[in-house]
């Protein structure tokens, strides 16, 4: 495909996503400030959350400061290495037989999950940084409970080896009432005891809001850098804001008599003579039919109910009230940003924000806000 | 990110999405028998339903004898029209003031949606061809009931444009016992009839199963091409077979106590002594939490279950029974494929076939399966 042609074609053929640097910069920054001034890395792991790696790894880097990194795999390690030459890279699935050439040449950190990953590490590149991960409650990734107990029994099976971090994982720190989350912190206080001078981090976005008790020293923010809330009961953080914006483009109004249905399955019956309007955006581009009939978008000041089934590249909305007596063909109207965000769909929908995030799929266009 | 750096990382340090070109071949060439051997274009808008456009839509040309091809917007249409130079491309969203030197610059066809954009047309391009777009019930896009009345009374309006196609949309293909078929079948004949000569399109992939009297001259498959069933009551067609297989590895395998949970919000809890694995995809890849506790993927031989709350990168297995004794870490397992099928778990989710579909996400691994 030819970038220059591509990049010629008018703005408003397609749906438009714009995400704005300066907003994830700053919330980045307010997270520090939430986490009392501990070292806070950036969670940037399926491709910053859907944001794009590629901008928002270097934009956190170069103007907010941050310096430690975390994604799933080794392949977007190396990606984010070419994007972030000087950045600390932490790689959260681990060490694999035959990878650790990969690690060593990238100048990458994989978080140790077990003892035979500890083994491999100890093997080949023993002073190269790595970090230890514990599992202490959510029973997915790290070291095991026996492993745990097997590893602190004996301080000489580390001894060789270069632990730049030791770290866990929360699995209900969204709720704040989940006594999981004591256990969790009582269990990681006892491992770290064990590592003294070695930074210890425990908290992910979830966490850093559940108290000074979870910080350590570095704490590990996702949803919050990118205008999420990570709380199911505490409202989102002052100074957090939206850091991106669907805008897309109604395709045709139509005027329906009563009786007339809408779209797949009839999935929307007009209950009496209707207006409707049809966005250029469907669950091809991550906006899912469990938002049929229940979604909301905002069109020029108010918000507008989605109806009938959401198709593969379109969906209609009921423009039949008065807000809405001047809209017509090529307006622009909100998906999510700043009036409809992550918190607000996620209730409309029953999709949590993280999978509404990161269901931000290819086919917009897409527009960086630089800072500055 | 350098090209070549990314290429020569080990194939499993991340999940991987194989999409078998021949078998999307033949899908097409049997629906072309199913159509009586009726002309086929391909709906390939949406990045060809994530399969991905660039090598979906030449295998198409080159190896099918595909001609026509469908997309949503202009965008993909340009990007389409470099795929394949000699394709006939329409554009489903149809034409916008300002955007018609596109259109005649590359070679595009537009679906016209109403008197608007057909006036548009006229003044611009009135010899090269587009299509006209009659809604006969689904009340989406196209010319309305209204508009419809107005241009066949003046059969002068398309008098100087260049018809390729008149075409319209069936909202409920999926039920053939449902009545507005019917309906929109008779509203579409009496259309045609106004068009002598002109070739006929009303039958998307759900629509080609509900008998010859749908294929007019034209049918419009997408999902069938892919391996998804479009009926909701009758087995997939004999001679379609799923076009993509999607495997992950195995991260991590735990033996759990009786009472220990896994996962964010502690999803799952064990009965008893378990033995779990940990998989290499998650939600960002585009298996929602929709498969909490409830998917089943593809293990050495047998369906194994989903357990817990799916996370962004990764989710947890049961492997406590016999079948799955000997599991261990960098096994491949399917997500979805010739055994984890759309249908199944489109059943599983609760999500559509079309959804689950368009939601694979671009970070796996992408294996392209060559024609020959």
């Amino acid at each position: 495909m030819q970038e220059d042609v591509m990049a010629s074609l008018p703005a408003n053929c397609q749906a438009t996503l714009t995400i704005d640097l300066p907003a994830i910069v700053d919330n980045y920054l307010t997270v520090r400030q939430l986490a009392g001034g501990t070292d806070a890395a950036a969670m940037v792991k399926a491709d910053a959350y859907g944001m794009g790696l590629s901008e928002v790894a270097p934009a956190l880097f170069h103007e907010a400061g941050c310096r430690n990194f975390f994604v799933a795999n080794l392949a977007e390690a190396v990606a984010l290495r070419s994007y972030t030459p000087d950045a600390c890279i932490y790689v959260l699935n681990g060490l694999f037989p035959g990878h650790e050439d990969y690690f060593s040449a990238h100048d990458l950190r994989p978080v140790i999950n077990s003892l035979e990953q500890l083994e491999l590490w100890k093997k080949s590149c023993a002073s190269l940084p790595c970090a230890l991960h514990f599992d202490t409650g959510i029973n997915r990734l790290g070291f095991s409970p026996d492993e745990t107990v097997q590893l602190l029994r004996q301080p000489n099976s580390t001894g060789q080896v270069n632990i730049a971090l030791v770290m866990s994982h929360l699995a209900c720190a969204d709720d704040e009432q989940n006594s999981l989350n004591l256990r969790q912190l009582d269990a990681f206080r006892k491992i770290t005891s064990h590592f003294p001078g070695i930074p210890a981090s425990l908290a992910n976005s979830g966490g850093i809001l559940l108290g000074p008790e979870y910080h350590f020293d570095m704490v590990r923010p996702g949803l919050l850098l990118f205008g999420g809330n990570p709380s199911a009961s505490q409202p989102l953080p002052a100074g957090i804001r939206p850091a991106f914006t669907i805008t897309g483009r109604i395709l045709q109004v139509r005027e329906l008599r009563e009786g007339m249905s809408v779209g797949y399955g009839s999935g929307w019956t007009a209950p009496h003579r209707s207006r409707i309007a049809i966005v250029n955006i469907g669950y091809a581009d991550g906006y899912l039919q469990v938002f049929n009939n229940v979604g909301h978008l905002y069109l020029q000041g108010s918000e507008v109910p989605v109806i009938g089934r959401v198709s593969m590249d379109m969906l209609a909305i009921d423009i039949s009230d008065a807000p809405f007596a001047a809209v017509s063909e090529g307006d622009e109207i909100e998906l999510l940003g700043q009036h409809i965000t992550l918190e607000k769909a996620s209730e409309l929908s029953n999709l949590s924000q993280y999978e509404i995030l990161t269901g931000v799929r290819e086919r917009y266009q897409r527009v960086y806000i630089p800072v500055k």
